[in-house]
């Protein structure tokens, strides 16, 4: 596999940054996961006006276009021949003298990574889910990092808030696929995503998706207001429960709501929509909501991305 | 310069951890910053016991003896001909397949990192502040992040929340001698370091500082009961307060009683004790309290490293 490297493809064993580089010393760097499908990102607008969003919440004025970024996760996905793919782009304030306070950025470090990734969705369309069963979910007691601190919208490399929600399910499990690894082939009853709550005890998102769950017929998701990531797919989805006419609502929930919901399902851009077969000891599961917003997903993803 | 990656010295230019390390991905990695005196790493036993406790909180076994990372810093030292000088360490969880939930840590990546730093304290010993100048402080509004989402007491490499906060003081402006970085040589009127309330509003501390303050002759020190990183100077300077017979309080305080002081000063390993100029409009500066610490601090380091 190659990946992209400051301009250069390199295969992924020797691509490396700096010990001295923000990303690495601080997390100083901006990131999106994404999917490509028959060789095209799914929803590369969304993704590069997040990031755009994120650099600016980050004073990261890193100087490089939408096109110059596409550009490179194109090369990097023709060096390796994928059309189905994970794709990660990375964007660190790079290398600086050491102190806390950035300078201008004037030499960002720029990494795409991808893996191939099968197809997901709905096997009707010749695709599977790259996840190997419903996710089975935990209320942790790690809550999520107020705005007041680091606004949720912006996706960084400071991630340990979601991993020690994540070690709390039973340190070294395995957490099923994400971030382009297939998982285990073995079913689990292990938790292997963190529900997390925020700081006044609303429920907030996964530890890497959204969380939406349906009762009496109405798609239900943890408002923006909350510290929650606007996830691409999230919107898709609501965009999607729009068209189908499904009643929709956003607003601020305990976790009691989501114990008495009929159906509940998590979302990102490598999950696509996989439901929540349980959280704690609450059977969850698919129901008539989550099959036919995960068949709108998949017949979009066609229409976008194969036709 | 040459620093110490994996178990080998490497010039500093090329000295690199992987795009597929998660300190790079996820900042998920402990450090310490430390200050070397005539060859000796000043208070190593209580750096090493720090890195524990933060390396415990993020499930990080290593693996690694404390004897054996000393013995790295001592390498990495004696490859420079260094005697004075800043001392970094950092382990992160190295590379693992790419999901966000850690395997067990088998392979961490363990870089050390110098800069020559001459000795600091005070002139008739020899020495001179790495700072140039008291420090100029503003309270910000970019709060700490709350134990309930990432313990303070953790030092690991998410450190967007002080970046935030310093750049709240002004885009790109210098902020001083840090992190081995001596700083401009001109006075400004830019405040360099930022104070952090935490998300009640309480007084936390300095985006790379503890916080202290002198009023009615007693030293004020934030409780580690709030989200504020036990720093090693900082209980350094609780000793010495004690052994001087100073009147020491550790409680919650609000910003007015910071601007109600006499006297205030910042602490961590890099700038020893550095007074506080003033924070937003109010003059504060050094003092009877603060001179007499800064000459105890001075006085310890002779007689453990010196002498």
């Amino acid at each position: 596999m190659q990946y992209h490297v400051d301009g250069d493809l390199v295969p992924a064993e020797t691509a490396t940054v700096s010990v001295r580089d923000r990303g690495f010393t601080y997390g100083d760097a901006a990131f999106e996961t994404m999917r490509a499908y028959g060789g095209q990102v799914f929803r590369w607008d969304a993704h590069a006006e997040r990031l755009r969003r994120t650099c600016d919440a980050l004073s990261l004025d890193h100087g490089l276009s939408d096109a110059d970024l596409r550009g490179r996760i194109r090369a990097t996905l023709d060096a390796n021949d994928l059309a189905n793919a994970y794709v990660k782009l990375s964007i660190s304030r790079g290398v600086q003298p050491g102190k806390l306070t950035p300078d201008p950025c004037t030499d960002p470090t720029v990494v795409v990574s991808v893996a191939e990734l099968p197809r997901g969705g709905l096997s009707e369309r010749g695709g599977e889910p790259v996840w190997d069963a419903p996710a089975i979910a935990a209320v942790v007691e790690t809550r999520r990092v107020p705005d007041a601190a680091l606004p949720a919208h912006a996706k960084t490399h400071n991630y340990l808030n979601g991993i020690l929600a994540r070690l709390e399910l039973g340190q070294g499990a395995d957490a099923g696929a994400e971030d382009g690894d297939s998982g285990g082939d073995e079913k689990s009853d292990t938790p292997d995503e963190a529900i997390m709550l925020d700081t006044e005890g609303n429920l907030a998102e996964g530890a890497t998706s959204n969380l939406f769950f349906v009762r009496d017929g109405t798609l239900h998701a943890p408002s923006l207001d909350g510290p929650i990531l606007p996830g691409i797919t999230r919107r898709v989805v609501l965009g999607l429960a729009d068209e189908e006419g499904i009643p929709v609502a956003e607003r601020t929930y305990q976790p009691a709501d989501l114990r008495a919901a009929d159906e509940a399902f998590l979302t990102n851009s490598t999950w696509e929509i996989r439901p929540v077969d349980s959280v704690d000891d609450t059977e969850l599961g698919a129901g008539p909501v989550t099959d036919e917003l995960a068949d709108a997903f998949d017949a979009l993803v066609e229409r976008e991305c194969y036709e």
